[in-house]
């Protein structure tokens, strides 16, 4: 059990270790549900903040349309609220925001209730070692061709679904392989995006990321905020389709997620990359993380 | 709450409406578990029986197997013992077995001990009308190619994960669109799989479903049944690609699942089916559903 603090939308706080889901839960029966991971930053004073709440606020509200379950933002932002002051630990930790459909109504597969949970853990031991010595990556097939989610809303391109089992079997695939994440790459050979970041590559001052919609990707809020402030700081960003090869040829990698920050690929599919501490350190301030 | 009754692995049996799941548990947070679908049956004495028992936990071991969550099938023989000798009420019933991999250790996402539960839940409405009137089915892509699983073991082609939510965005945009259910395409138009059926056709004593591995189509238990007990009845089976156009000229075509049975389609993408009922009650007797 690694959870520190839990709230249940509509109850508040509880014992972390306390069951909370019941059985016929579509969240655990289908997959059925949504989810944000932000990031917790607690200061000596024990006072706590959510990182770019806003974004991920915005995005769970998208997801929970695009599935139709019922998102109420007061309801949320007051239990996050409960969330945070109740957090005092100095330092970093990882929140979860989950949403589900809830228990299924008369044997129907559509929920009564939808299921909110927040929970703090620490951050996993993995992201602390991978922000100081850099990550391997490996690239893997996604199954899916570069425009297969147009004009197809019930694939759900773009929606932070909770049925995230292809992406746990990927990342073990990459550590299978010696690696420790994966890129995923479409049947046409576009490259998509890592199994919980975005991707992003540099060459001299251009900062570069994958295209969302017909691809299916995921908007990254990290990723969103660096392309937003790079350009004060004099960068060029663009978001452009790219082959494997593209990414080998950058002079930067980097997968780019919430809770990880930015870290910089050290090997790709094998090939080692020399590393440059002054730019990673650039992308990671850009990102909001120190020092 | 349909829950009727509850069991969980190592405990046994508890009151259905007890929250059992804790917020970390893999299975809610990335969907990262399988499960089966069972059909019970109860006589009039209230002795109840699993149908296909041994077919779904062949199933259920090979896709623990294929996302490396252990398997303990004594210990699920037992608790299904426990669980049907307490279910009493003579008819039809819904079973489900949930395997997830638990709470994660070390803040790492490999699971500690595996979370197993047993529910059961009266069958929903909709399948018995459907079982009396038939079924309204669209087509929709899955955005797979039909041979994206070919060699990507970690795209889990052919395992019943509990990562549906694309199965159920599926199914909510067939009702939108005024059918009761889906039947998937592939992007080169390849006919795979409805949202948890096979899809079986027919042209006089030929009955065809079409292949899984490649197409990452989930092999069905009962349309195994079916398959394997079709021969001695007068039929020729085969597992063959087809395309759209090839169901619609198929004389019959069949949804066939472990709970709701063979359910014959009278409407795909818009054009109305004429129905046989003699060539469908045939097919549900050999599939083990009565009279």
């Amino acid at each position: 059990m690694t959870v520190r603090l839990l709230a249940i939308l509509g109850v508040g706080l509880v014992d972390p270790g306390t069951p909370v889901l019941r059985a016929d839960d579509l969240g655990l029966t289908r997959g059925d549900g949504c989810f944000e991971g932000c990031r917790v930053v607690t200061g000596a004073d024990g006072v706590s903040a959510v990182n770019k709440l806003d974004a991920h606020l915005a995005r769970l509200s998208r997801s929970a349309a695009a599935m139709g379950i019922a998102f109420d933002e007061p309801a949320w932002r007051g239990l996050l609220n409960q969330a945070t002051s109740a957090w005092t630990a100095p330092g970093e930790a990882a929140m979860k925001l989950l949403l589900t459909r809830g228990s299924p109504t008369g044997g129907s597969p559509t929920g009564g209730s939808p299921t909110g949970l927040v929970t703090i853990s620490p951050l996993p031991e993995d992201y602390l070692r991978q922000r100081r010595d850099g990550i391997r990556v490996v690239t893997l097939t996604r199954g899916t061709t570069s425009d297969a989610f147009t004009d197809a809303p019930w694939l759900l391109g773009g929606v932070k679904t909770l049925s995230y089992a292809v992406n746990m079997a990927a990342h073990r695939e990459a550590l299978r392989r010696g690696a420790d994440d994966v890129v995923f790459v479409s049947t046409d050979g576009h490259v998509l995006e890592s199994a919980v970041s975005s991707v992003v590559w540099s060459s001299g001052r251009e900062l570069n990321t994958t295209p969302v919609g017909a691809s299916g990707i995921l908007g990254g809020t990290t990723q969103e905020l660096l392309f937003a402030r790079a350009p004060a700081a004099g960068w060029r960003t663009s978001v452009l389709p790219a082959r494997v090869a593209d990414l080998q040829a950058a002079q930067r990698v980097w997968l780019i997620g919430t809770v990880r920050g930015p870290v910089d690929v050290i090997d790709l599919d094998g090939t080692a990359r020399d590393r440059d501490a002054a730019v990673t350190d650039e992308v990671r301030r850009l990102c909001g993380f120190g020092p």
